[in-house]
């Protein structure tokens, strides 16, 4: 008989940590901290295998589960005592989803499963207690009508308003036994009135109905969204784990909280987390209340209240932080753990991972090796590459005024400044059309969480450190302030207020996660700092890979940033980007515009000083590391003016009449100019300006040499097809190296190599590489041609495109292996065929994709080149797949 | 020793025919000439190895073979009895290129080469003729210079007719011996002004200056284009054959001239040929003096002189039609023979397979099989297929009304109407632009070859029916007149006047090269004729090939012509051509600009019957014939209108702002359209819009049915990147079905299959398979992206990337065989591996071209579709690949 069903409880479990994509994150732990002899609620986890049975075959299939579940029922009452649905000694259940990977709040809980109108008495006798049995009995039609029933939440909460109001009372803890029994009545008239049906008495009804909601929760929109943006397969599935309650919200001697093993903003090893005196687990998360911290030294000075679980629960609190340490020792990490006082007991209801920013990630990582806890590969291996990204950027300037409008916790690190909105809707409209927009909300829950990921930064009123908000944020690297309890919000309005000061939709604000402040308008920044655990982190993962990682540059100011960035070189130098500044344009438009030949060698004779100082520069910079220099790639039309101001001044400045401006900006119109008159259909047609690029790049090694630099260039050739326009352009630039190397008397060391960024080009790389001497992948091109896809013009339908599944990911920022990775790879065989020791590079933006970066490594490429703040990135994402590929090769 | 130099003469040679490759076709056919024993001069052959070795080392390669040459000279010597250089008996030579094929006019000749001012009062006193003596060496001066020391021609012809204005005589025969002796005088002291060196006096120096003249002009750029119009390898080069005189110009007993076995023009069986009394070969083809014909029946009413050579001289005319008879059996083919009679004696100097019409190379084939010469497989073999085309238009209507304004040779048949032209560049620059032009020119030369490509027809007040004009335009397939005497070009102001009529430049004309007539303005047409020897060869071929054409069709009228031409159905019927008619365009229109998914699908309705009444006919006419439906493909903007008129017109009839058009017309711009939101993205985006065509589609099946057709059609899906986008439509087409099925309670059969027109969907062809029953390679776009060009876009470089040697062919017209060719082979094993018999047929422009279709076959696709008027082309080409593969595979 296949096992469907895992017990777990009093010291023992079926399953265990290794289990974890049968039995979910949340069941496999439980089950690994019952074995470790920790105090977990008794209780059993069915399968992620049920998940995808059900959705297979449907409804029915749950049928076939009665008597498994049935008899994991049993287990757990004789190991509680109590029995399910017993009218004088009821056991009440949670049923809560657990997927492979956290998804935090993307699915549904339910919680004090097996309360109907008898139980909740014979609680209130056995407990003594008919307010907290009421309560819990309302809190579990609320959390049942939502999630199994359909019924929107809020209805609830105005129903609950509605009676505080009428009663004059302010806060939850004034309501009596008699008050919860009127709303427990309004509760199940609402039902009545929503679903036509009676509030379900029968727990065993209640049990199969939150089973399947929590099933059904696997595909709703916001965990379909999440996994899309986590990269988790739909086909995972989640586990249900159905566990007996514990109560923080039996009294002043009741708690139930959060903790991490270590501060998850900074990392620093330290008791980290928040609890809520009698409450119940759903209070933290949810950010309703604020919560009070664990440790004394957590206390802030401004919004918390003074109160730690240090100071005030001793016992507890040593007790927690002896289960924490054996923890974070046994699964060798940072540790996110929940857990519930109940008169007094302490009770783990869950640990995990816990989700951290990127500059805590570096220091955990980096403290755990020294503790001897893991290994560096370890380290390496547990950095997200992409999460570096929150590091890489400019921080604002301490020093700098700020016009600070309030303050909050510093729920998330790092800073950004933007447009403030109100909703996730137009966060997510406004980010599309280019904005940098906060997201500012009293709380956010997940429907928000496309507009949390479009907002470059939250701001919440509402909400503790642990709130939804400051969770999603870090996991994000989004910077957030939670809990800016002077904040006003007016959302209808679209205003908020703050100290008397008005901030509308609009405006534009600043949001310090580090340090929780909210600033006015803009901060000036400062760069950022790759030293310490970046550093060490960097260091280590250099040490492993074996991609060479080099930079998108061509300004001195990005190529100084590469290098600062790790960078070993250029590996595209855009040529045409030093010809759109001011004085350069005027050349080049010159030469576009010249009538004769000999009038564009004169235009193209006043650009040639220009690119040779260039060129010197960055060989200054570089200090012999390899640049590859790209000649003229866009089609020309690109350099004329569009506008009519623009045209009008041009026609000024060159004496040419606006007509014939006009007239030769319509003979350079093209239909597709992706895939017109552009790269080295360019150096055959005008070879002037290809002789006049490779002149510059000699005279200017010249200069270098004579200056006594050491200089390492390649020079590419873009958009080939065939051999054949490689051979024609080879034999140009030899020429003008010659004429160089007569006129100054030296000798100049070049490599000559092909740009691969057609489909044709790949298939014949093995012509190609009888002229060229290295190739680099310009995936972009590749990609829009390969998939037949213009990269300007997928707004259209790119959202159909993603939401029917037909992408897995978006192709122009991870590589789509199987069209255009194909064509790599034979390119990258055919080109070894004939050039055995070829050098192969990426120059794509995927050069900076850490998945990408891993299908590179795999094919052998010698390098890939990435724009300046992606180095890092890609030089830990090398780095993972060189340990991976090793460890599969093991 | 190797072999470079193969003599012949006196009935024994050491080459033959089948030494081609070698010898060039003039040599190897003058050696076998040789064999059978016909009145050959006795001369000799230099190899095209030798060509190909004087590319590689230059000039000096030549001094290598100085004695091989000496000693054939010598062997000539013997043979002819007088010596080269030989003062009282010298021996004159010419010198002539002879390519592997016919380049006729393209290179370079001498005659009457041994010359000097000795060897020229030798020969006056051995013929006793010394105005002939003279005369020749004026030739010959004027022909090396020009040739061999680059001098304009035209400065020696201007030498001569000053000469002869100021002595008032007006034809080269009053010229005597003394004023011969006069002119060679003023053409010595033009060489001696323009070299710098006198006349070479040593016929050493002449000959190899000659011959490598001849070597030189395999590179000149009108045989650069000749070769690259007719597919030529620029690898073959040419041979040089040095052959001992005879004269056509010795007196009335001497004549020159040309004889075909058959009518070039027509094909029919009948001597055909003109020749020149006292007259040298060159004077022939120049078309300066109009010639006389050979045979009595040949003679036409108007321009020619009525004396043939059959009734003035019976006795050489009977000995040429015997030879002309022995030829055409020998090699079993149409013979183009060139002939000169010295005193009463008949010399054959060169024959080939004759050039000829298409019209008269389908009735010569079929002929040659009736009369037992050659089988059905070489005659299907011997017609170029391309050559059709002449045959496929409609010709002029015999029973119109015409104005005509002159009358000339009916050169090459065929009618063409276009505007006047006066120059080859002006032809060139108009045609470039989209015009249909006539060039008219008093005679042409090889430099016009690339305006008489260009152009629809040709007009030549000069020249014969073997002039150039007429041997290139019957090459060329373009109707032409020649010896138009009436007409008086004035090439300085650009008109020309026929009868006190005056056409100008820009005016139109017709020309029906079939009659000889120029025509003012247009005339009506008939449609082509396909019986006949035409019928004869399209049986054959479709007895013997196995691709299957259809036609690439939408309108009925369409339909009707490609089944007509014998298409077996349509491979591409593009539904979007149906929207475009003025009453579908507005509802299309509406489609496009609605607000809602409902305001769409209420327009969509309006287009359904439509779409339905189109697919019915479609359906009737092709009775069971397989039909390949596309679905909408281009991008929405195509639809909308451009001009200001027109959006202000479709403001007015849709009520909706201009503004507002011009909006949405903004909002659907693209950067790149042919990489945007087209084919199936418009069906995944807007599913309404496919599941109406789906349901067009089956209704009119549904009626079909109804009426008792039989129906077979395909559905197919355009612009697929993979797998699922197939799937997704797919989805909903059988959704559509399967509804029409329930309604009209019958059985839909369909096949459903995808485009294969990007790279990566060729990549993905296996996973492609699972869902599709068909593949079409649309190899337009499929070339587009392989390639990374814009088919609208390569005018301003393509002519660059053509004189680059870059591109063989034209990749839109000839398919690129190395890159898309191979993405079509991988797409073709990965769809068979998944799917065995899975159909595959192509529908891009390159379904009508031969040597593209040569390539389907070899992968063994199903079918090509191509357009109707290529149906015959692609027939005969399809059984030309089978016959040469059969010949390979044996």
């Amino acid at each position: 008989m296949h096992k469907w069903v895992y017990s777990f409880g009093a010291g023992k479990a079926e399953g265990n940590a290794k289990l974890i994509s049968l039995l979910g994150g949340k069941g496999a732990n439980l089950a690994e901290m019952c074995n470790l002899g920790l105090p977990i609620p008794p209780g059993f986890t069915i399968t992620t295998e049920v998940c995808a049975e059900y959705y297979k075959e449907g409804e029915n299939f749950l049928g076939s589960l009665k008597a498994d579940i049935n008899s994991a029922i049993l287990k757990m009452e004789s190991l509680v005592g109590r029995n399910f649905g017993d009218s004088k000694n009821t056991l009440l259940v949670s049923v809560r989803s657990g997927a492979r990977a956290s998804m935090p709040g993307m699915m549904d809980t339910v919680l004090n499963l097996g309360l109907n109108d008898s139980t909740v008495e014979g609680m209130a006798t056995q407990t003594g207690d008919a307010r907290f049995s009421h309560d819990s009995y309302r809190r579990f039609i609320q959390m049942y009508g939502d999630v199994v029933l359909g019924i929107n939440g809020q209805d609830f909460e105005n129903i609950l308003d509605l009676y505080k109001q009428e009663n004059g009372y302010r806060l939850d803890t004034e309501m009596t036994y008699v008050d919860w029994s009127y709303i427990i009545n309004s509760y199940k008239e609402l039902i009545l009135l929503n679903v036509g049906k009676p509030f379900p008495q029968d727990p065993q009804e209640q049990l199969w109905g939150a089973i399947q909601a929590v099933l059904d929760s696997w595909m709703n929109p916001r965990a379909l969204t999440y996994r899309k943006l986590h990269d988790i397969p739909d086909e995972w599935g989640t586990a249900v784990n159905i566990q007996s309650m514990v109560f923080g919200n039996m009294g002043e001697d009741c708690a139930t909280g959060v903790a991490f093993t270590r501060n998850p903003s900074t990392g620093e090893k330290a008791v980290y987390g928040e609890f809520l005196v009698n409450a119940q687990g759903e209070d933290v998360v949810a950010g309703i209340r604020t919560p009070r911290p664990l440790s004394s030294d957590n206390i802030s000075p401004s919004n918390y209240i003074n109160d730690s679980m240090e100071s005030d629960f001793p016992k507890i609190y040593s007790d927690l932080c002896s289960i924490m340490q054996h923890l974070e020792v046994h699964y060798q990490d940072m540790q996110d753990i929940e857990f519930t006082v109940q008169k007094g007991k302490l009770w783990i209801l869950q640990t995990r991972a816990g989700k951290r920013t990127a500059k805590a990630a570096l220091k955990i990582a980096v403290d755990l090796v020294d503790e001897g806890l893991i290994k560096k590969t370890d380290a390496i291996l547990r950095i997200d590459p992409s999460s570096l990204d929150q590091l890489l950027h400019p921080a604002l300037d301490p020093n700098a005024p700020r016009v600070i409008l309030g303050r909050g916790l510093p729920a998330s690190p790092g800073a950004a400044t933007g447009i403030v909105v109100f909703t996730a809707e137009q966060a997510e409209d406004l980010a599309a059309k280019g904005n940098s927009v906060i997201l500012v909300r009293a709380e956010t829950s997940p429907e928000d969480i496309h507009g949390m990921h479009a907002a470059k930064g939250i701001v919440t009123s509402r909400g503790g450190m642990t709130s939804h908000a400051a969770v999603v944020a870090r996991g994000m690297g989004r910077p957030c302030v939670t809990g800016a309890s002077d904040l006003k919000i007016d959302s209808a309005n679209r205003t908020l207020s703050i100290k008397g000061e008005t901030i509308s939709d609009g405006d534009i604000i600043t949001v310090d996660g580090s340090r929780g402040e909210i600033i006015k308008g803009e901060v000036s920044t400062i760069p950022p700092d790759f030293t310490g655990d970046f550093g060490t982190i960097m260091d280590w993962a250099d040490s492993y890979r074996q991609l060479r990682i080099r930079a998108n540059a061509e300004t001195p100011s990005d190529s100084n940033v590469a290098l600062a960035f790790g960078a070993e070189g250029i590996g595209l130098c855009r040529t045409e980007h030093m010809f759109f500044e001011s004085d350069r344009i005027i050349a080049m438009r010159e030469m576009i515009l010249s009538q004769t030949i000999n009038e564009r060698r004169e235009a193209l004779q006043k650009l040639l000083p220009m690119q040779r100082a260039d060129f010197l520069e960055l060989f200054k910079i570089l200090k012999g590391l390899p640049i590859t220099i790209r000649l003229l790639d866009p089609p020309l039309h690109e350099f004329l003016p569009k506008s009519e101001s623009e045209i009008h001044e041009l026609a000024k400045s060159t004496g040419i009449s606006e007509q014939t401006l006009r007239a030769r900006a319509a003979d350079l119109h093209e239909s597709n100019p992706m895939l017109g008159h552009r790269g080295c259909r360019l150096g055959i047609s005008y070879p002037e300006i290809y002789d006049m690029q490779a002149r510059a790049i000699f005279l200017a090694i010249s200069d270098a040499i004579q200056e006594g630099l050491v200089v390492n260039p390649e020079i590419m050739i873009p958009l080939a097809i065939t051999k054949k326009e490689i051979e024609i352009i080879s034999v140009l630039i030899e020429k003008a190296a010659l004429d160089v190397e007569k006129s100054k008397n030296i000798s100049l060391e070049y490599e000559l190599g092909s740009m691969i960024e057609l489909p044709a080009a790949a298939l014949a790389a093995e012509k190609i590489a009888e002229i060229a001497e290295f190739f680099s992948f310009g995936t972009n091109d590749l990609t829009q041609t390969t998939l037949g896809l213009s990269r300007d013009d997928t707004a259209s339908f790119a959202d159909c495109y993603e939401k029917a599944g037909i992408f897995s990911h978006d192709p122009f920022i991870q590589l789509d292996q199987s069209g255009v990775g194909e064509l790599i790879k034979i390119a990258t065989e055919r080109g070894r065929r004939k050039r055995r020791d070829i050098k192969i590079g990426v120059c794509g933006e995927h050069g900076g994709d850490p998945k990408s970066i891993e299908f590179f490594h795999n094919l052998g490429l010698q390098y890939a080149s990435c724009s300046p703040y992606r180095v890092p990135i890609a030089r830990l994402a090398a780095a993972q797949a060189a340990l991976n590929s090793k460890t599969k090769s093991v």
